[in-house]
């Protein structure tokens, strides 16, 4: 935890008073004393730092900060994910790590090889999802959360969510072992938003793939490598922002 | 699983008989039937095809290959890795992620920041770790097993061991989130094998960040939002193989 995050409801005249995981980080990570000055941000708003004015060091611990939001939180991030549902255990991973590297958006939809029972799964609930995304920003030191839209049937998602979207974005890009393309030759030219799209594992079948291309995406290979989802949105997200930052 | 591995042991007379995993796999995801034909490779050695000349489908499941090795395996990644010893669950993950994208070599050292329990654990123990290695290659479809050096005193590490195979780099590169210089500068002018270096949970101590710098690593920041280990190992493998395909 790099950053501690409240919501705008838990501040009552420039306090928060922290009674949960917080308070014992700041206690048994932070080993911080009354009178330190600890790094807060708030959800969704600004960073700044809390001054702590109570401190109770045992169990049930609590804190008491007076906080001062002073930042702006770091530059939006340009990037977008597309997901075909993951496998729960993989998606609260995703969530933690796709929000660290950044990312304003994460679509979630169907997919073939998608397992059915997949979609039965609690962390589709926001109350289940939201701590894994607050995770990435603790870690990160942002603030924003990214927005998290759920569209179960694949193709109303292709057909009109889809082609809705696409002006948002100056690249719509799938990532495909077999595509002849490479990221750097897809991104050439104009510089916008990125939406980047990873299939199931074992991929998108030819009915999707052709779809989603309808749509707009345009396909492009880092490699014959196969990678695993979660090893993919990482890899592929840190090539995009490697080659907006050119 | 994209790739079947066996080991050179396995094979007599051009035969290798699947009991475990790897023969539950033909039948319950690949779905084959005697007669077809899977993708097979040797560990440390070549890729080919493996007809299925006996199947048995039910518990306890056995496969009869007849292989045929063809081609090399992919070619030699040009990276190699330095972690401070991660936490041992995430450690798994890094070993099998790692080898997906393909490492040369994973050098594993102390830090300040290394809780001393990590050093206990039985995933530092070939016969526990391999497995990990092995599932990354089977997913990215490559025989290559990385090598996977200990080193546990950090001292004689940086001022020995790193001194020594210097010379095998074209660039010693340290990510660290308040270095000037980006990837890409760092990257430019000759390129050959890279080896690069991600601190603990909470990052390196000044003195270790001497000391590593004093052997020739130079360090570099991809930004300023801080990544877990792990997600930090496959995002910084993706960037610099980016540059290294320019």
């Amino acid at each position: 935890m790099n950053l501690i995050l409240f919501e705008k409801e838990e501040v009552t005249d420039h306090h928060v008073l922290l009674l949960d995981h917080r308070a014992k980080h700041i206690v048994k990570v932070l080993h911080s004393d009354v009178g330190d000055i600890v790094r807060v941000g708030m959800v969704g708003g600004a960073i700044g730092t809390g001054e702590i004015v109570r401190l109770e060091k045992k169990y049930p611990f609590a804190a008491d900060l007076c906080v001062k939001l002073t930042n702006n939180a770091v530059t939006h991030p340009a990037i977008d994910l597309l997901l075909a549902l993951p496998r729960p255990i993989m998606l609260k991973r995703i969530f933690s790590q796709a929000t660290a590297l950044g990312v304003g958006k994460i679509f979630i939809t169907n997919a073939n090889r998608v397992e059915k029972s997949f979609w039965e799964s609690g962390i589709l609930d926001p109350i289940e999802y939201r701590p894994h995304l607050i995770q990435g920003l603790e870690q990160a030191i942002d603030t924003r959360l990214p927005e998290i839209i759920i569209s179960r049937h694949f193709r109303s998602f292709a057909e009109e969510k889809l082609r809705g979207i696409a002006g948002d974005y100056s690249h719509l890009l799938l990532a495909h072992p077999k595509a002849d393309k490479s990221l750097s030759t897809c991104l050439q030219g104009k510089r916008g938003r990125v939406l980047y799209a990873i299939g199931p594992e074992g991929g998108w079948v030819d009915f999707e793939l052709e779809k989603l291309q309808q749509s707009g995406m345009r396909v492009f290979s880092i490699g014959a490598r196969i990678l695993k989802v979660d090893t993919a949105v990482i890899a592929i997200h840190s090539r995009i922002t490697q080659e907006l930052e050119r």
